[in-house]
């Protein structure tokens, strides 16, 4: 069995050109240096606009990716779509490349939906897929997906598909759910938190790290703070980062964090996304970047690394 | 410009082999069995588990209905997915098929996105479909997508496309906001009720129509109701629909439609359902038809059809 993931993972925004066509070399070299600062890629995010491309653009972009040279195993792309047909073409395809894991969204469009047909759902694609190497992180966000995972439902998954059922990034943001999750103990199962506001706490619970939008412009940050959790700074480092991720909560959060990098790479070109998300406006892009430059924010090397 | 659509529709509950793969065959038959009954086509809605199918799943199903002699001129698929690249994909499809109309979801996973995002989503897919012949009903449905249709948004898309936003399905359960629709009085802008429960109203207010899931199993009811709205017997007619809807609502919808098609074509393949949906236990079989019978419903000529 692969060792499973842990650490600080970032769902990379995804670039497109001005036709709105996914830009997989932009992306490529925003993940190499994401990984230059310490984080691991969990591209196909909700914040990565995952929802806004095809299956067939997914797997296109994540050929790019390895073909770039980023290596499978930093690699966990969000799988997880509304049809079964998809998650089992876009999941093998992401085991065939060699990706370390998989962030599996359970299917949302049908609301109210019982346990045991997401229990099925997620079946059909462990034995669609068919493979050993496929490692599930699940994604809980019932904030955006409207369907959640309850705990009888993990633990059902875990009983069955032992080897399969790696971890779960839980972005219910309440951290009583994150914690009845550490509470249960299921061996080696990796509980990400969904934001870095929770990543302290988590640590101190048995939790694996983080999978957190702002890890798009606060690496170094999340990373430190991962790194040093049980050290005497560490509150300081929670302090600090949570500071930094409240600024840009204020705002439209995938829109922000374009905007960010578009500001701190010098390539306008990051701004854009897809419909139904519309750009920042000039005014709020500058309250957003006074915010944040008067708490010292920066991304060092980063204007550097996206003109290579 | 093509005369738009009126009467009933129906979201034709969608047929699965065993391995849960599509059944064009059997959904054709069905297809046909509807249009004998005086409804027509709203495949791939809400309780076609549209959302649980590929777009490439769709596009083959549709081949399937017009080369198995299915008219394209009955045919409102449901076109609209969270990803701009498919809603383009399949509507063009459809349009190239000769479909009469498109039932368009906006994108659904992301929530709280604004009127002008939306609007640029719609934008975008009527500009890439590039096509006179599109003509799209749009489809509110807010306890189900999560995103719903405002009408500063309706009013925009329909000054800008005055010749492509043919109608919309209202979805809401609110008669509220159906009346609030008709009341704009847009120039030929057909409004169906997402309920026949609503259909006499809708009726005297000016609509169009109904697409409604229950005609999947009463459409001879509902058509005469449609038929007939101006007359004397209207109410009554209106009550006995509405009851027959009243029964199959307690229950979860979709399997609960196919339970009862399954049941009165004697064909128990009907049954399967995608996951994350699940079937009708025995009981509750047992239970709703028992409430159908006692209500003296019935579905003629279906088993007939199913056999040919």
């Amino acid at each position: 069995m692969p060792e499973r993931m842990s650490g600080v993972l970032c769902p990379v925004v995804t670039p497109f050109h001005a036709d709105l066509e996914p830009d997989g070399a932009r992306l490529a070299r925003q993940c190499r240096w994401l990984l230059d600062q310490g984080v691991r890629l969990a591209v196909f995010g909700t914040n990565s606009e995952a929802n806004s491309l095809s299956v067939g653009e997914k797997i296109h972009l994540l050929e790019e990716l390895v073909e770039a040279g980023i290596s499978p195993e930093d690699l966990m792309p969000g799988t997880g779509c509304c049809a079964l047909s998809d998650s089992v073409k876009l999941t093998t395809r992401a085991v065939e490349l060699g990706c370390r894991g998989a962030l599996m969204l359970p299917p949302f469009y049908y609301k109210n939906v019982s346990d045991e047909g997401l229990f099925a759902s997620f079946s059909e694609v462990i034995q669609r897929v068919g493979s050993p190497d496929l490692q599930i992180y699940l994604y809980h966000i019932p904030p955006v997906a409207g369907v959640g995972l309850s705990l009888k439902l993990i633990e059902r998954l875990i009983a069955t598909y032992p080897a399969t059922i790696a971890g779960i990034k839980d972005s219910s943001g309440d951290w009583a759910n994150t914690r009845a999750l550490l509470d249960q103990q299921w061996p080696d199962f990796r509980v990400f938190a969904g934001s870095e506001s929770f990543l302290l706490q988590n640590m101190q619970h048995g939790g694996a790290g983080c999978i957190s939008a702002t890890a798009n412009v606060n690496p170094a940050g999340i990373v430190r703070l991962f790194e040093t959790w049980s050290s005497e700074s560490a509150p300081a480092l929670q302090k600090a980062v949570t500071e930094t991720r409240s600024i840009v909560q204020q705002y439209d959060m995938i829109p922000a964090l374009k905007r960010i990098v578009a500001h701190f790479s010098g390539d306008e070109a990051w701004s854009t996304v897809r419909p139904p998300l519309t750009q920042f406006t000039a005014d709020l892009a500058k309250e957003l970047l006074e915010q944040l430059e008067s708490v010292g924010f920066a991304m060092p090397g980063l204007a550097r690394a996206s003109a290579t």
